[in-house]
């Protein structure tokens, strides 16, 4: 049974992890003989958005803390995943992904990667497995590894600041997963297009279906 | 195209919504052909819970703006909820339901039922429209309503306390939905007995099917 690490930025798609694009990855390995545990960095959030009004609300969360909302309490710790124990690690997206594991959100090609993601996006490859991300997480895989096939849908704004990371984009619409040439990574559009339940639904068990399929590690690849 | 009002009681399974079964029913109503509108009171939480610890943190926070991370921000109040807008009303389960929309979790069979909540349940089956509830959910019909069918799983003393409200507790297992000999209500267990998202999935979707299977109204029926 394959095991995978699942990475939330928190809880809610203004500030936090897309719950929807959470919830339905976690069915999605399910769904197809797998089991999973999340991750969540403890740190605190970029900040906290009133998601009916869109504003900032004055109080502070902590990513890990409001995660766990999603993970029904069972999660751990980001720095304590360790890539050999799983057999890859999916990203789901938010606005959380590009405003607390990058800062994606404000900086666009000039972002900076949380640290400990960029050190489990380097360990997972690097130990022969794969990645997978949705909606706008593969900005990180982008900024990490510069030169890489990936998507985050089909805005040509949002395209031309992939490129300028060095990275590939590939436009999609719902129902595609992209797969980079070198790298074990899998990315998807989810909520990056317009879509509704059943198009993340389709979206996320592709992704996982895809990670799932994969043979045995490829050559080493060093990333440091 | 069949039209569902969803009910939220915030967001996270220890002081509001449960999200997987919240998210689900969405999926489940897209999937059978129909489409939802969410709803929330604009009410305090009772309280706020870390879901890691398990301990109430020093916070105050809103049903109607939690909730609406789970809708992506389209929400209404649910003040505005009119029965006759819609082809039934469903009611995910979570800690948020036995705290914020009544209070079960303090109380047990002397709770009281918040009164937006009881108008809402009276009005839709008075307008011949079903009701749908799961988890611990059904004792808002059980409170409101008195002598029904209903289910919260199948733990002894939680059977006895809805008794003790005057209703018939029917225990289930996963892929079960009890329907009331006179009310249209449904109900069914999700995260009431041990589960995974498949069996959220599949008893969400059954009670969902429930719904949209029934036909034109019974006879009328005044609860005043």
């Amino acid at each position: 049974m394959k095991k995978f690490a699942v990475i939330l930025a928190g809880c809610g798609v203004f500030d936090g992890a897309e719950i929807h694009e959470a919830v339905l990855t976690l069915l999605a390995i399910q769904k197809l003989g797998g089991r999973y545990q999340i991750f969540a960095p403890d740190i605190w959030q970029h900040h906290v958005v009133n998601h009916i009004t869109g504003e900032e609300m004055p109080e502070k969360r902590n990513v890990l803390i409001e995660s766990a909302r999603i993970a029904r309490g069972s999660i751990k710790d980001l720095k304590t995943l360790h890539a050999e124990d799983f057999d890859g690690v999916i990203f789901p997206g938010g606005f959380g992904v590009a405003k607390n594991l990058c800062n994606w959100a404000f900086k666009g090609p000039d972002c900076e990667v949380n640290p400990l993601v960029a050190r489990v996006i380097k360990d997972t490859l690097e130990a022969g497995k794969p990645i997978g991300a949705m909606c706008i997480a593969p900005v990180l895989l982008g900024k990490v590894l510069g030169a890489v096939d990936i998507t985050i849908g089909a805005d040509p704004g949002d395209a031309r600041k992939v490129e300028q990371m060095g990275s590939h984009h590939v436009n999609t619409t719902h129902g595609q997963v992209v797969k980079d040439k070198n790298y074990k990574i899998f990315t998807t559009p989810c909520y990056q297009l317009a879509a509704n339940l059943l198009d993340i639904a389709m979206d996320t068990e592709l992704l996982v279906k895809e990670m799932m399929d994969i043979q045995q590690p490829r050559s080493f690849i060093s990333l440091r």
